[in-house]
Order: structure tokens, then C-alpha cells, then sequence
């Protein structure tokens, strides 16, 4: 058993950075093609055996040091009764997205082992598999960022439908954050019963709004969410990429064990804003990077790791890895990691 | 004639901050849309009497300070030889966007006299036709911007392409980037001695890259193209939005006389990183606030006003306005700022 992700969220002293890779269950491994041709991507991820399949493959075939369950962010609006979709060249889709005052009031309250249990199961399933080689973590969607996606109905440019809400109807807004708030941080801390190690909340569009906004409509909901996933115990790590400028205010919001620090942040910056001894840092080597040859890769990852410091230091992405990245390049990325020696 | 934008531009003392909107010309506005239905959105950029009479729309109906060209960033890729269609929900598309060596070799050095003649041409008409009412601003897009259009094709949204050249090839990077940098920069030189009374170069993608690549691809290419602008004696407007963080070095590559701030930037803490006596700040309402009732678009407006603290800025939006705003909200941010006076 490598316990390596988890001292290092508890920014405890550790030989070397542990690594993983966001979406690192994904299209550019050719094992996880083949399940995909099988089944499609809500399939894969309403059935715990092709869930709990795809979650092993990177640790299996890359020798990543963590696991991160197979899902996606939208399955708690979709147990809250909104119907989703999600296709090749297209992404996420809701049918029906959040319009109208009625839209908003049918929306279900969730109890995660009912409308969720296929991921608490898919999470009891991969503990069993991993059988302690390396700690599983859950995760879940970040209020915000599931209000925008479900007002939008998919990604956008601008976020200008559900910005529009914001300065529309607060209070309407600010009543389905509340609900979104309620929702994940139960949905986390039932991952954690259910066998995940640590949890993520991903805040994938926190940058889509300014400061302003951020303080109002963003930040006080990750931290409702943040603070109840961690009644469980378990290290919560929380990401908000886009809104590196909020760090320390994130750090103190949130009550985070880690903060996810993406491409855009230096790392060396964030370091110094947010020192080992207080919270633990993961990221950030910019996913497009992996296109560079094995050996600018290794390099470039080694300055990151030196930036970082080692202590407290979780390597990852800043970003999800890209579907068309060689797997002998993300190969080299976590290859890199591994050789590593702080200084 | 109203001298306050450039007296802005110069951070000399004003009785309120000038106010021009990004977009200005531009669909939410059904003046705008009328001619739109004669002629599609690049027969309109190339024929300068239609250029020039949406550029005035503005001016006459609104009421904004500042007039700036009608026109498009990517005229400079398209007189370097590439195909362009812009269609209503596509947005610009080149044909062949750059991707084997050959696309690269075969582009087009261009003399702005020559191949954007038509630009030149509405820049002379417009200031006929402006006849001193309001000053007139040329426009082009940042080397690394237009670079990341020809290769991808269009807008993307991780802009793979683009970044993959970076690392996979720098030297051909650069090469292109040093050649944009010099069209772009005497492209800006011909535009003043055309008419335009002070330019604004938009390095639209600047954030879609992390700060290593942006100080060795962006930055370099933007103050070349900058300081070469600067040499025609009109002031400099430099807006790379995304890239907040990087003020400081923005402003002492580009030697700009006026920094555009996008809305991710809180307005006060701009004004204390770039005091006014030394470079005049530009921006940065929250496009989205434009959907708020108006009353609360003055509130948020006069608070925008207040943190810049009033001398050396120029009111605008931190981004292009949106489609859908109503005109009358537009209206209500130009009033507002109309209505103030430093306390």
C-alpha cells in the first residue's frame, strides 16, 4: 500500500511528490477506447463494473500513485431530475435546461444513496480492485459550476445566461447555490463512507465571473459544499481553476486540505502565497506541455517540482490531460515525477 | 470637439472619465443589425462606406466619446494570404488553417497600403465624416492572437493547435510571431497616418497561455508590435485580457500609454499595481452586468469609477459587449458614466 497521495495531503514528509492527472481515466489511453466503443459515456459511467474498469486502467497501465473514480460532474443535476446527454464533438447537454421560476422549483432535493448509489457502489467496487495499491478519490461538481451548466445547458463562451441570473434574480440564484451547497457536500461525504480516501470538488467555471460575483455567488457555496465534505474526515481538495488571483481567500473560505493551482498560475507564486506548512498544494504542469518531446516534458516537470518545493506538493496537470496526448507522454510525465528528488 | 479621451489617453486631468464601449459597433444595436441584412459582416468591414456608417451609429445614438473603426483583427491573416468567412453562430474560419511547413512559407509579407488599403480607406472617411465630434481609435490584433487563429482555424477552446506549435516547433513559432509583430505594428503606423487618433492592439488569446509561454511567445511579439505602433506619435491602447496577473510587465514591454483591464480584474487593485501617473488604465465593467436592471448599472457602474479613482481612465467594458444587451442598458452604462464627478 502506497500511501504516498495521503501524507502529502496531509502535508506530512514524503520522499517525493506523489502524481496523478486529471482525467487521467480518458480518451488518450487506447484500453479506454476499447470499453468506450463498447458502451457509451453515461453507460460507463451509470455502471459500476465499466466505471470501476476505466478508474484501474491509469494505475495499471501508467503507475499513477492515486485513483480517481470514473463519473462526471452533472450526475447530481441529473439525480435533481434534469436530463442529460453527452456526445462525441459535443459534450454535456441538458435537454431541458433551468429557464423559467418552474424549472427551478421542480428540481428534486437529493439523498445520495437513492438517486446516486451507482457511484457509491462504482467507489465500494474499486476499493475492493485497488485492494490498498493506491487510495481512490471521489469528487464531485462545485455549486457554481453546476448552476451554470444547468441554466446554460452545456459549456458556453460567455456564461451570459447564467451570469444574467445573478444580476436578474440574486435571490433565486442564491436559493439553488444554497440546495447545490446541501447536495454535494452530503454527496462527498457519502463518497468518503462508501470508500473514497479523499474527495475533489471541482469548480470548473469559477473563472467565468469577476471578483465581485466570485465573493457573492461562488466562493461562500464551495465553502458550504468544501466544509461538509470534510465532516467525514477525509482530506477534501478543492480546484477552482480560472481564479488563481483568490488562493488565499479559497484557502480560508474552504477549509481545503489542498488547492488544486492550474496552467495559468505559477507554481513558484503560488508557493509563496500559500506556504507547506498550511495548506497542500496539486497541479500544475499545462496539459498542451505534454505535446513537447519526453525530454522538454521531463524537464519542464522537474522545474515545476522545484517550484513547488516538495513538501506538501501533489503533481498534477493544471488541467485535464487532451485526448490526442501520446501515452508514452504522459508516460514521461509521471515517470519524471517518480525520479524526482528535492533539492 | 470633445478632446477628453485623448486628454485621458495623456493622464491629464479631466472633469470625468471619457467612456467608449468595445463591441460598440455591433448587433445589439438594430441600427446595426439593418445594415447587417444588406451586406454580410465582411463585405461590410471591406467597403468603407458601410464600415463607417456603423462606426458612427455609436457616436449618434449613444452618445460614447470615442468612435473606433469597424472593422476585424483577422484583416491582417487575410491579406497575408489566408481565406477568411465569418457566418452568423460559426464565427471566423479560415479555410486552410496553417499546419504543414509549407502553409507557414507561403504566406504573404504585407505593405498596409497595399493589401489593407480598404481599412485605411475608412479610417480617412470616417474622420470626414466624425468631422471632430468625438476622436477616432485604429484597431489590429497582437501577433500571438492572430497566430493562434491560423493555425486553429477559428476560436477554440483549450487551443491545442496553437500551443502544440510551441512546443513542438518554437523556432517556426517565433518566426511567424516576428512576422506579425511588424505587419501589425506598420499596419497601426498606417491606420494613425490614415486618420486614427489613437490605436488599440487586442491580444484577445494571451491568457490561453501559462506565464512561461506567455513572457516567450506573447509578450515579446506584443511590445514589438507596440513600440513600433508608438513610433506614429498616437497613443497606445494595449488590452490582453486573461492576463491580469501580468500588468506590470505588460507595461514596461509595450511602453503603452493606455492598459486595457478585462472584467476578471478588480478595478482597485489595477489602480494601486499601475499608478496614474504613469500609464492611464481602460475598462472593465462586467459585460454581463448589462443585464441588470439600470439603476443597478449606475451603482456598479459609479463603483468601477470610484475604485479607478477617476484620473487616467477611460470607462469602457472589460470586454466586448454582449449581442443581447438592451440598447437601453448600453445607455444606462454611458450615462452613468457621463453623470460622475471625482469625489
Amino acid at each position: 500500500m502506497s500511501d504516498l497521495f495521503l501524507q502529502a495531503c496531509r502535508r506530512e514528509p514524503v520522499e517525493r511528490p506523489p502524481v496523478w492527472m486529471m482525467r487521467q481515466a480518458g480518451r488518450y489511453l487506447p484500453e479506454y477506447r476499447a470499453v468506450r466503443k463498447r458502451a457509451d459515456f453515461l453507460t460507463m459511467v451509470g455502471t459500476p463494473e465499466l466505471a470501476v474498469e476505466v478508474t484501474l486502467q491509469p494505475v495499471d497501465l501508467i503507475g499513477v500513485d492515486a485513483a480517481i473514480i470514473f463519473s462526471d460532474i452533472l450526475v447530481v443535476p441529473q439525480a435533481m431530475g434534469m436530463t442529460l446527454s453527452v456526445e462525441d464533438g459535443v459534450g454535456p447537454r441538458f435537454h431541458h435546461p433551468l429557464r423559467a421560476a418552474g424549472d427551478f422549483e421542480r428540481l428534486r432535493d437529493v439523498a445520495p444513496e437513492d438517486g446516486l448509489g451507482y457511484v457509491l457502489d462504482a467507489l465500494r467496487l474499486a476499493r475492493r480492485e485497488l485492494a490498498g495499491r493506491v487510495p481512490l478519490i471521489g469528487f464531485a461538481g462545485a455549486p457554481w459550476t453546476l448552476m451554470a451548466y444547468m441554466i446554460e445547458g452545456g459549456g458556453s463562451k460567455s456564461f451570459s445566461l447564467a451570469k444574467r441570473l445573478l444580476v436578474e434574480d440574486p435571490p433565486r440564484a442564491h436559493g439553488l447555490l444554497g440546495r447545490l451547497a446541501d447536495a454535494v457536500g452530503s454527496f462527498l461525504v457519502a463518497q468518503v463512507e462508501a470508500g473514497a480516501q479523499a474527495v475533489q470538488l471541482f469548480d470548473s467555471w469559477s473563472g467565468a465571473v469577476g471578483p465581485q460575483d466570485f465573493r457573492e455567488f461562488v466562493l461562500p457555496y464551495l465553502g458550504r459544499a468544501a466544509r461538509l465534505a470534510r465532516t467525514a474526515g477525509a482530506p477534501v481538495i478543492v480546484f477552482a481553476p480560472g481564479s488563481g488571483w483568490a488562493l488565499e481567500e479559497i484557502a480560508a473560505e474552504t477549509e481545503a486540505d489542498v488547492l488544486g493551482i492550474d496552467w495559468q498560475t505559477d507554481a513558484g507564486d503560488a508557493r509563496r502565497r500559500i506556504p507547506p506548512t498550511r495548506v497542500a498544494l496539486q497541479g500544475n504542469l499545462d496539459p498542451c506541455w505534454l505535446y513537447a518531446p519526453p525530454a522538454v516534458i521531463r524537464e519542464r516537470t522537474h522545474r515545476m517540482l522545484d517550484d513547488f518545493g516538495g513538501r506538501g506538493h501533489i503533481a498534477n496537470l493544471g488541467h485535464g490531460i487532451l485526448p490526442d496526448v501520446p501515452v508514452s507522454h504522459a508516460q514521461a510525465f509521471v515517470d519524471a515525477v517518480q525520479q524526482w528528488r528535492a533539492r
